[in-house]
């Protein structure tokens, strides 16, 4: 039987970090293109990926009273229109359905871009008095956004996300929803993806369509570019009031209620690739690893080798999620194989080993590689998983770090980003949108959010001078 | 405080069986209807039954060696077309996307109706060699068929469903996992849905589009109708020539492989209403139940009394999905409110309960009602759980027995129907079309399946007088 081919080579990620992606998303088995544009198969092991995402996020949601619901995917293009931001925002980038079968429909349906217009028409069939609020809703769907030029996870056609939609009686509930959701994606990143993020709120250019205020945390890639990895939106009574939705509170005035909603979407994954992936492929964290642990037989035609190999393979399984590769491919190919998928470790056992009692324990980041007894095997898997998570974490941090730069004027941000290269750059706004435009214009450095950490580098804006009322954190964005 | 508004009454099934459906799916809140006609809002209660039905499915789907996948919801019109008969069974009922944003596409894209096409897609992207079978994959997302007529769970233009998807090196080893999978529905469907099926094959004119054969489970319903509740297609190669699929085998010769489906949709929870709900309204199996006892305070202004149910509902919650309704709705409303919403057990706990260290259990099927100590509460929620399951399915099964008629000729048939109303029709049939189009147009029922189970009725076709082939499960399908 002839092996499986090589492992593929991956570009460099400093040669090309673009294609050093590509090969990642393809060689690592998480997407395959199709001949539908901009869409993507979400293949065996990506799809695990965004199940483990998917089961810690619907765990945190239900925790905090959450409860899914799902809403159809078409929405008539007069319900899409009944809140004019959001038709603006939405309208130019949405697929339209026009056909049944062979008759002209009375009326387009677009595909959902977001649901807020579906909840809306909800909300106003079903609540009547206070008594039915808050509503505190999610759903795991997939979304359909016409982009012009795609990339694998990062911006497709169709992508997979949840939205939270909540309404609440009062405003000031509803900016607490707001804000507890960012919270918890934050949680999520910083905790499960060993991602860490920066908490803020978007400039008023680059709200939602339709909210108030939009809240979002911001990663830095691994290139020093910004990615936005979760928005949450405080919609106030906007929807509200065009939906015409109302309750009688307990005085039993008609008012109307506050909404929010929230989204992370498969861009996760992409951040989680960028954000801790290396020349020798996929870097994942222990806690959304399909594979956290390989188990690979060495010589393995020896007696015994096998067996004892499967005994660790059902011992480890309890805890774990734990693979055991018998096929008759090299060690060698394995482990690039397995390195190359960014499994969190990798046990090595052989013959020495088991007349030892013992195997070895490599782990993907850091590149330790110990004798463990198999008597301790179960728990050293799990702290060395622990060991892996905080490691990640300190490295991403430190890469954040390195990459962030205090500016007080626009030659500093141009000098510092030519010679250091991308990163977040903070820097003081006076708040007025024209100098937004400007430091981009001028710098390539768009504003990510105004963080909520705020630190007071200068007291004037670092584009027209005038007085600063807040820092900014500026990146180039994916 | 105004007590929340009286629980509806709902239509008696024997007035009105239709009436009494479409009340049960509004007033349990399963469902609300939307502006987007045939689609739905599934609510809250209605998700959590479908999200236990995934998980458990799920769970055996994976046991069985499958992997979840997500293939894209756009089939391109020429992607489509590749397999003739699979088009012609679909197109006619598809939507069409004709533009992103404002411009007109290239080519239009249909909102998958199934996903034959884009898997078969994917496997010639991915397969190589006999190395790379058989695949075993699964997608859990939703289709879109433009029905002219629908009714929530039982025939909406989007549902959810699952679809499995697996490809083999032999034919053998597809028709035994075509068979497998059928028998994993069935499984399902008598195990955690208490709901007897029968299992079989589809005539040639019943068969799905492009398929060499289909298996179908057919259940029967409260009123005598049958309900199909899930189906395995056998594909043999026929769409592996249409999409040019080959493989290198071990001798390095390249093949077609052999390819099935198999999908349940959000139709089972149609079912299950159908099935085991009575005038009082909704009766959940235990499985899936969202609630599987709810735990009403009596007096509960009294001192202690909320402690207690709280306590009670904390011990009970680690090993089953409780609720403690402490609103300050009355008792009666509440017995009634968990009663429509099909609550497999009520547990009361009120003052002299507690005195008595004791609490009330009351079953949802059959009407019993018990003091239960406290100390072995947790025990006898098991127990009276897995009793009402027996009950349920005991009594569905009943009801099938009772509606089930074998017949020798259309006369009996037709006079049997007339008599005891609608149910399964077992009788002979020779395999000729004509006969089985003659069978419903004379008779009212058409072939639902040829099942498994043979039974030797007559050594003739009940409607041609020829040699019978086999015999087939009539009946009136929704």
């Amino acid at each position: 039987m002839a092996e499986k081919k090589m492992v593929e080579a991956i570009t460099s990620m400093d040669v090309d970090f673009a294609q050093w992606y590509t090969d990642i998303v393809k060689k690592a088995e998480l997407i395959e293109y199709t001949s539908v544009k901009g869409c993507m198969v979400i293949r065996p092991y990506g799809y695990a990926i965004w199940e483990n995402i998917q089961r810690i996020l619907d765990g945190m949601f239900k925790v905090t009273g959450h409860e899914n619901v799902c809403m159809p995917m078409f929405i008539p293009e007069s319900l899409l229109q009944k809140e004019k931001d959001h038709v603006e925002g939405f309208a130019p980038e949405v697929a339209w359905v026009t056909h049944g079968g062979k008759d002209e429909l009375e009326e387009k349906l677009c595909v959902r871009p977001t649901s807020e217009t579906l909840f809306c028409e909800h909300y106003a069939n079903i609540i009547q008095s206070w008594r039915d609020l808050p509503k505190l809703y999610n759903q795991w769907v997939s979304v359909v956004r016409w982009e012009k030029t795609t990339r694998p996870f990062l911006r497709s056609r169709e992508f997979l996300w949840q939205e939270g939609h909540t309404i609440h009686a009062t405003a000031e509930e509803a900016v607490t929803e707001t804000e507890k959701m960012l919270n918890v994606y934050a949680d999520f990143c910083e905790r499960y993806l060993a991602m860490p993020v920066i908490k803020g709120k978007k400039t008023e250019s680059d709200k939602f369509a339709g909210a108030e205020a939009t809240y979002a945390i911001e990663a830095l890639m691994h290139d020093g570019k910004a990615l936005q990895a979760g928005t949450s939106h405080y919609f106030g009574d906007g929807f509200a009031k065009a939906f015409d939705i109302t309750y009688a509170d307990k005085e039993n005035k008609r008012v109307h209620p506050h909404q929010t909603s929230w989204g992370v979407t498969t861009r996760l994954i992409g951040a989680v690739i960028m954000t801790h992936g290396d020349d020798n492929g996929l870097v994942l964290p222990p806690d959304i690893a399909p594979v956290q642990a390989v188990i690979i037989p060495v010589a393995s035609h020896k007696p015994g080798v096998i067996e004892k190999a499967t005994e660790l393979k059902e011992m480890l399984a309890k805890n774990y999620r734990v693979k055991l590769d018998d096929s008759d491919n090299s060690p060698g190919w394995k482990f690039a194989e397995y390195e190359m998928k960014g499994v969190p470790l990798r046990i090595e056992i052989g013959p020495r080993d088991i007349e030892n009692n013992q195997c070895v324990v490599a782990m993907r980041v850091g590149g330790e590689k110990v004798a463990v007894s198999l008597d301790e095997i179960n728990l050293v898997v799990g702290q060395k998983l622990e060991e892996i998570r905080a490691l990640m974490y300190k490295k991403a941090l430190e890469n954040r770090e390195n990459k962030t730069y205090c500016c007080k004027t626009m030659d500093e941000i141009k000098d510092t980003l030519a010679e250091k290269g991308d990163g977040f750059v903070m820097a003081m706004w006076c708040g007025d949108e024209e100098c937004e435009d400007k430091v981009k214009e001028i710098t390539g450095v768009g504003s990510r959010c105004i963080p909520f950490d705020q630190k007071n580098i200068d007291d004037k804006c670092v584009c027209c001078g005038k007085p600063a009322t807040c820092m900014v954190c500026w990146g180039k964005a994916y």
